[in-house]
């Protein structure tokens, strides 16, 4: 059964049969309606997925692209301190696509909405040649209370969650047939890390998901703060079996990178490994690496759209 | 100059310098972050604009896609009878489409944020063969007063704003090369009547926009209500030089349909014209068609995706 058969209508009234939330309006209404708790400002984030950029529909399975849609939106509002509320789908499928592949992505958001306290609360669709998946969210944070990257102070620490490189080298073996390989699992299946964002809120300093590369997005952070970094090689919690270029700039592994002073070494169970600190910069933001007795200047090699 | 010689990181650089928005969090960091007044519940909804699907790039201009693209989000939250707010947009495109493009489609949503009183907060970008533009808003609106589908009654008039069947005129014209005439711009730079929504929607029981056609976008109206509706031909505000089937059934008219007892002849400097009642409906839900001495039962013909 392809989707073209089951039509705009039916599809709807069947995503509307399996999600459902706890709000005033939910999906069906020209648009959602719901509630913020009084004193709380809304975190407000989207995460685009498009095939053939983002995937390939004959290598990544499909309940991968939909939890992993939601995941990315989750990690999102994780890294400025918030809680993850409610989220649309918008959603470009070709006519012929088979129902099964549908099923399997819903199967897959069905899966995030349990893991992260998500709901589904509505969204578009619509034909295309390719697929393309589009999430926006919306999460809930203290008044004021909001990470961002432009609070890194000289002096700080530099944590990262968990490991590195993982999703790279499962990137790598799902490419090469592996699929039970665990390292696969990370990259299809990735934990974001917004209970520990929302737990070190009140202490970070700034605050990022490293979605394009430890290198990208620590220096997204120094950028934005003014400030520079020095980081210890031998430092970095490298995923098992993982090479040391892919913990530095494999992107999609949704770990935090947080600064911020004697942060603690774990936070809702997620360790967190000091790797460096901030430096005043009086010129550029550089992003130092100390390799044994050598310091070289490490450029953001993180993934470029459109290069 | 194409996008692939800016390059990501410029492109979003040239996108903050273009909008800004008086929130604690805009564009440029991992979410928005925004504040709704007390007592406000959320209105939250996204629309998807796809290449070959929703227009042609040779076709229709640049800025037109930026601005409709605004305004049928903006549309939707006025069908509730919600303020809009803030929206993000993500934008995926192909590395060799000019700049001139993206230029043009920036100015569209400049237009669309000074027309419509909203911001760009945010968003995500890709590379992608086709382009693909997704809008999410959130508006606002006071928390139980939104207006469902679902809130229609016997009795109750139906009313819609404006005048329909112009938007599907323009298309034609415009495929016609004839960009100057002035049905073109009703299909390209769509009026939202989210101010008229806002207005009644205190006295409105139910409340819907027209993106499908009059025909589809009453049935779900009916469906939602569990209730049947009377609608005669002649009532109905056929837009100057637009044909009567178009008026039934063309949509991307982005005009409000709105049931309710004894509403103003115009809201907001807006008309709204009686059309019919809706009726009690032991069995089907019916939309029932008066033409002259002839009652006929009209189905649904509006725009179905995947077909």
């Amino acid at each position: 059964m392809i989707l073209r058969e089951i039509g705009e209508g039916a599809l709807i009234r069947r995503i509307r049969e399996r999600f459902s939330a706890a709000i005033p309006v939910g999906i069906g209404d020209d648009a959602a309606v719901f509630n913020l708790p009084p004193g709380d400002s809304a975190v407000f984030c989207s995460d685009l997925v498009v095939e053939n950029t983002h995937f390939i529909r004959d290598l990544h399975p499909p309940d991968s692209i939909g939890y992993k849609a939601v995941a990315v939106n989750v990690s999102d509002v994780g890294a400025m301190g918030g809680v993850p509320m409610h989220f649309l789908i918008s959603l470009a499928l070709p006519g012929d696509i088979d129902m099964s592949w549908v099923e399997g992505f819903l199967d897959g958001v069905e899966r995030a909405c349990k893991d992260f306290d998500v709901s589904l609360v509505g969204g578009d669709s619509s034909s295309s040649d390719r697929i393309f998946v589009d999430v926006s969210m919306v999460g809930r944070i203290r008044a004021g209370g909001a990470v961002l990257r432009s609070g890194a102070k000289p002096g700080d620490g530099i944590y990262v969650t968990g490991t590195l490189g993982g999703s790279m080298l499962g990137l790598e073996r799902l490419k090469a047939g592996k699929t039970a390989d665990p390292a696969v699992r990370r990259h299809l299946y990735p934990e974001p890390r917004h209970r520990t964002g929302a737990a070190i809120a009140n202490r970070a300093h700034a605050m990022i998901d490293v979605s394009d590369g430890l290198s990208t997005d620590l220096s997204r952070i120094l950028e934005a703060s003014q400030v520079s970094a020095r980081i210890q090689k031998d430092r970095i919690p490298v995923a098992a079996g993982a090479r040391d270029a892919d913990a530095l700039h494999g992107g999609e592994e949704y770990e935090l990178i947080i600064t911020g002073l004697n942060l603690p070494e774990a936070v809702e169970g997620i360790p967190l490994t000091r790797i460096g600190e901030i430096i005043r910069s009086p010129l550029d933001h550089q992003l130092l690496l100390i390799d044994g007795d050598t310091e070289s200047i490490i450029h953001p090699q993180g993934w470029e759209h459109f290069g």
